[in-house]
């Protein structure tokens, strides 16, 4: 009884400073290639989410989804959804709700951060937003921070080395080379990340994703509509979305994001698959142990053994499942509204074979998972294709 | 085949200046609230959307919903949803299609904005966020000039009056001295509003709606699961949205609000009324002008009528049509994420028949209209009593 709903179309900006663009040119951009990836025109659309996580403190600008439409030439309802870094992930997820309640059909959904136009300092301080402000942002702990303390009692609990970190940033590193829209698409070595300069012990700046700017589209459309458009049908297979408390020492747990369990449990039984079936995934390596967290938490593999895994090259191209084939938000960038919708962006691609030199070999069954802040939001998508 | 959404709590705080109460405590106070006139537990909640417009800039705290769900103790699915002014009622349209998906059944909104902790001159600057920063706000057009724009041309057109604006300022103090959350709950006179501090000629500082702390929740409930927790069902009949250019040049008219014609055509087709049938509505009377535009463009007026309508008493509580008996943005207050909630709860209220001394008598359908900037966004909803 329930619809199915699929992904037919894709656009994405080239990440990295855009000096020459502003927020509603990328904007728009990334929405028009979507839309004609989709082969549909803008009446064809009949509503809009925008992620996005603080056009307020970036560019003084909120209202950020009438913004868009009325540059469209939409009059189409039009919502902006913010949880921080998870902000594309979740206008994801709207848009499947939407499609799903069967008010809207053809739903354009966008991500876009310009990060660039306020000094790093105030970006940082813009970023320290994702976190609980008066219990860890007033006190001085930045993301590094926060990041650094999982990191350390990873190391300390399960063993993790210091070179498995970075090793996490090389191989994602590596990827970026082969995709032309990433911010940092060059090669570094484990030496250069270990010798890079510290930020948060034992966190250096190689470990960490970069300020950017860019935009994410994609068009979301019911099954039954999407087939006037192409034959050939990338589902959402399975959403799932769960939160945690803001504060980092309010949780159980230093190891494991909850939040990203309790999404990847959702998104897994709506899809009916287990952790061993997904081919390829788009993971939130925020810093390089996020994505050793994630990997474990998604069920990759079991707690504790994620530095291992990458270690081992089980999340390199050639692996057992790929991991961040667009180079993550490490290399390819991170306009934090825009990374999931760019994560869903890739998987799409992979799932056509349209993924150039990063192609994994007949990739059928995708994930997705963005996170907000230091673990407060998680959001797992599984895309599927039927062919 | 659709089911049935409905509203089954309401939860409000005093809307002012808390000065003793922070940003979570107003949200969870009205969470709280909500959820015991709801007759249920925090367990039974399976999602969350808050409307807020700016978190980031008037509290230095982004990801909003997630920290609203962790105070909570809550891991469910927490959505912020972002439209300026009109952030509250379509946080509620939301979880409006959240339920109709399928995917939730039981879901809190909430809304919530805590303006008063930074300087009135910043807070009228993170106000411009609504218009559009680039085209309006960068060349020095505030709120009170784009809606004072407006103002003079409908007099010009229309000939409406001076008094008239004054009118709907009036007549919303009257109401407001009847509910015990307004901010300001005294009466003024025509003379005072003419009077008032000259703002952006024709309006004066007692035709504009004021800066407010405040919280505004309702509980939205699938109509099969809402009966286990009550007999008295008032339903979610229809939902409209709709958005126009961000900025008030490129439109065609100054004298409409197009986003307000189409979110309400959507919302009483939805519906199956005409405006003749509601009987009681709350409008967005930011600035006095805009409660005129509404009723106009809302169709309980003919176009150009809405002044005659105000000054022959149509609008009043013992009017054809009361309008804004909460007071209304102008002297309720106008916490901008909290307001289109509070409007929904307000309306529930009246429903009910627990309205007090403001009750509109045999109320049995009301309206909802909620816009975000000088009318890039509106959220039309129409509720109804199933007794």
């Amino acid at each position: 009884m329930t619809r199915r709903v699929c992904v037919i179309g894709v656009g994405l900006t080239k990440f990295g400073e855009h000096w020459g663009k502003g927020f509603r040119e990328l904007a728009i951009e990334a929405g028009i290639k979507a839309i004609e990836d989709a082969g549909i025109s803008g009446k064809d659309i009949d509503a809009m989410y925008i992620g996005n996580m603080s056009g307020g403190r970036f560019i003084g600008q909120e209202h950020i989804a009438s913004l868009i439409a009325g540059e469209l030439g939409l009059n189409i309802p039009a919502t902006r959804v913010e949880a921080a870094c998870a902000s594309g992930g979740l206008a994801v997820r709207q848009a499947y709700l939407a499609v799903l309640s069967g008010k809207h059909d053809v739903v354009l959904v966008g991500g876009v951060e310009k990060m660039t136009d306020v000094k790093t300092s105030e970006a940082a301080l813009t970023l320290v937003g994702a976190a609980d402000q008066e219990w860890e942002g007033y006190h001085g702990v930045t993301f590094p921070g926060l990041y650094a303390l999982m990191a350390r009692r990873h190391m300390y609990e399960y063993g993790t080395t210091r070179e498995q970190l970075a090793m996490v940033a090389v191989k994602n590193h590596e990827n970026a080379t082969k995709n032309p829209i990433a911010q940092y698409p060059y090669p570094i070595t484990i030496e250069s990340v270990i010798n890079s300069p510290p930020i948060a012990e034992p966190l250096n700046l190689l470990d960490c994703s970069p300020i950017t700017d860019g935009a994410a589209a994609i068009v979301v459309c019911a099954e039954d509509v999407a087939k006037k458009f192409t034959d050939k049908l990338v589902h959402i297979a399975g959403s799932g979305h769960a939160t945690d408390t803001l504060a980092l020492h309010d949780r159980e747990s230093l190891t494991e994001i909850k939040a990203t369990k309790l999404a990847a449990k959702m998104a897994y039984e709506e899809a009916g698959i287990k952790p061993a079936e997904v081919d390829v995934a788009e993971v939130h390596d925020c810093f390089t142990i996020a994505e050793i967290l994630a990997i474990e938490d998604l069920g990759f593999v079991e707690k504790g053994k994620g530095g291992e895994f990458v270690e081992d090259g089980e999340t390199r191209l050639d692996g057992s499942i790929p991991i961040n084939t667009s180079g993550g938000l490490k290399a390819c960038g991170h306009p934090v509204g825009a990374t999931g919708v760019k994560q869903i962006a890739e998987i799409v691609l992979q799932l056509r074979g349209e993924a150039g030199e990063r192609q994994v070999k007949d990739a059928r069954i995708g994930l997705t998972h963005n996170v907000g802040g230091s673990g407060a939001t998680a959001v797992v998508h599984i895309l599927e294709r039927d062919w």
